[in-house]
């Protein structure tokens, strides 16, 4: 690794960890603290809770803080945790994102209060403000969490340039979930330092060439040991082959309903039935098209999951 | 008033409350208190506190709780009271329904989870059938919040339909702020005996007219008088000359950016400027457009506020 890398807060492949749930609907802990030591084991740089794919916001606050605290407790490194700290409101972000900072968490990934569409930036700039000064802490490092196609406020260049501007020390970085990849070069180009995460690693190794920081995906939740091989060598011969193949798995894991086939694949694999539970608005696929699927997986991409690494 | 409006838990002209802040930024109890207080002498018949107009989701959920119990504790009848309690989070959303019941609120006014976009019927479906199973009790009445312009996340004709279905006694009303006459038509015309609620005064005739129970509307925290009286008359010769009034001065208010715009012309008539308080993403209106604005509609409107009335 190199100085810059060395001087990141956050590198890697990081998984926006999978929240399983209990028979009661109540987020399981046990389950969750083995998935995020397994994910760790598979090759996971860091984690980051409470993201889109973790249905972070379908869970209650109270739900997210019990989890974090859970996690910590199990001896996770709290450096290598970005919890998901944002929320439309204000007060609830500071709750949250106070709490991540005391329990020494690296960073933390905040979506813009995404209720009102087409806020102003200034109205954007002065959310992150109040929450930065609030919780008035050194030890806070701010990942912006841009994923319009769902959250559809995001974070123009303008603003991402002010805060960083305003927070040199505290805004670090950035996790782009536009999809769109000239969005990714304009802020990694616009930004050189900024720790950019593209929200896919399909972009993983142009990432990487431009600056980028890693990536932060999905699909790392069952495929971490791949994009960990990527992320190690991309300067090697085969990076170019080891992203075709990269790339090839993550398009046909996503032809699914991403959030429901991942918790499909982790309870297939761990032959957990229960590890597919999820909270609404999603629900789940039918049994016949899982099966289809994750046969498909394994033929088409020798894909299949070893969890007996797990403690 | 006939027997069909007598069986009804909510009718009439509804304010979606605006909530004030403090000078530290927390939601003002006694400003809130006074302004609900006001609202019921000024000609609503009932407050719907933390809808869009209320900042609601940039309000934390123990503060909206804790202004809930403020509301009930200040002697306002809980049957007045139709508290947005939706929430992302099915968990949340619990939590602050179960609140609103055991304080005998007359109904809850409920956003579907809007984080994630385009989710099924079915997930919708499951995520409110969850909440009334989960609190369990004869006194929730729950009003449908179909707010597609911000939310994004609706409710389709089929799922009120399958909602009121499964839960006659529960599911018993919705406001309409689609902005689409048309849509409300047709799902009043779906469900008779339903207590549908256009967003907006300009549709409040022609609402009663095809069976609406009344209106909910942003501009009632400031205007609440002329439509209730509109309301009590709309059978009577004058009713199309008053909603044409009613329209005029709703579309004038709305030309200004509505939230920031209200509470500017609470704080200018309470002569309180911290009144005008929002909290992010929203930012204040220039004080000199602010001035324009307020004299626009005195002099188009004959629009003045007395508080002299208020305790």
């Amino acid at each position: 690794m190199d100085e810059m890398t060395d001087s990141r807060t956050f590198s890697g492949v990081i998984a926006p960890v999978l929240t399983p749930f209990g028979e009661d609907g109540a987020p399981d802990a046990d389950r969750f603290v083995e998935h995020c030591q397994w994910l760790l084991e598979d090759g996971c740089t860091a984690l980051a809770p409470f993201g889109t794919t973790s249905e972070g916001n379908s869970i209650g606050i109270d739900e997210k803080m019990e989890l974090l605290e859970e996690l910590v407790d199990a001896d996770i490194e709290p450096a290598k945790l970005m919890p998901g700290t944002g929320s439309c409101s204000v007060a609830d972000a500071i709750i949250m994102t106070e709490q991540a900072v005391e329990l020494g968490c690296g960073g933390v990934l905040m979506l813009p209060p995404f209720y009102y569409k087409n806020p102003s930036e200034e109205g954007l700039f002065r959310f992150f403000a109040e929450v930065i000064e609030e919780v008035a802490d050194d030890g806070l490092k701010v990942y912006l969490y841009h994923i319009p196609p769902v959250a559809q406020v995001g974070f123009p260049l303008s603003l991402i340039e002010r805060l960083r501007k305003e927070f040199p020390d505290t805004v670090v970085g950035l996790k782009d979930s536009s999809g769109d990849w000239s969005n990714t070069k304009a802020i990694l180009e616009a930004n050189p330092g900024f720790e950019v995460f593209p929200g896919s690693e399909v972009f993983l190794l142009d990432g990487l060439r431009a600056g980028a920081a890693g990536c932060i995906s999905a699909t790392a939740n069952v495929a971490a040991a791949r994009m960990r091989k990527l992320y190690d060598s991309w300067q090697g011969p085969d990076a170019d082959k080891m992203q075709a193949e990269v790339t090839a798995l993550r398009k046909a894991i996503q032809s699914f309903p991403m959030i429901p086939f991942l918790k499909e694949i982790v309870a297939h694999y761990r032959q957990d039935p229960g590890w597919a539970e999820l909270r609404p608005p999603f629900t789940n696929m039918p049994a016949e098209e899982v099966a289809k699927a994750i046969a498909q997986l394994d033929a088409n991409h020798g894909f299949k999951l070893a969890f007996d690494k797990a403690a």
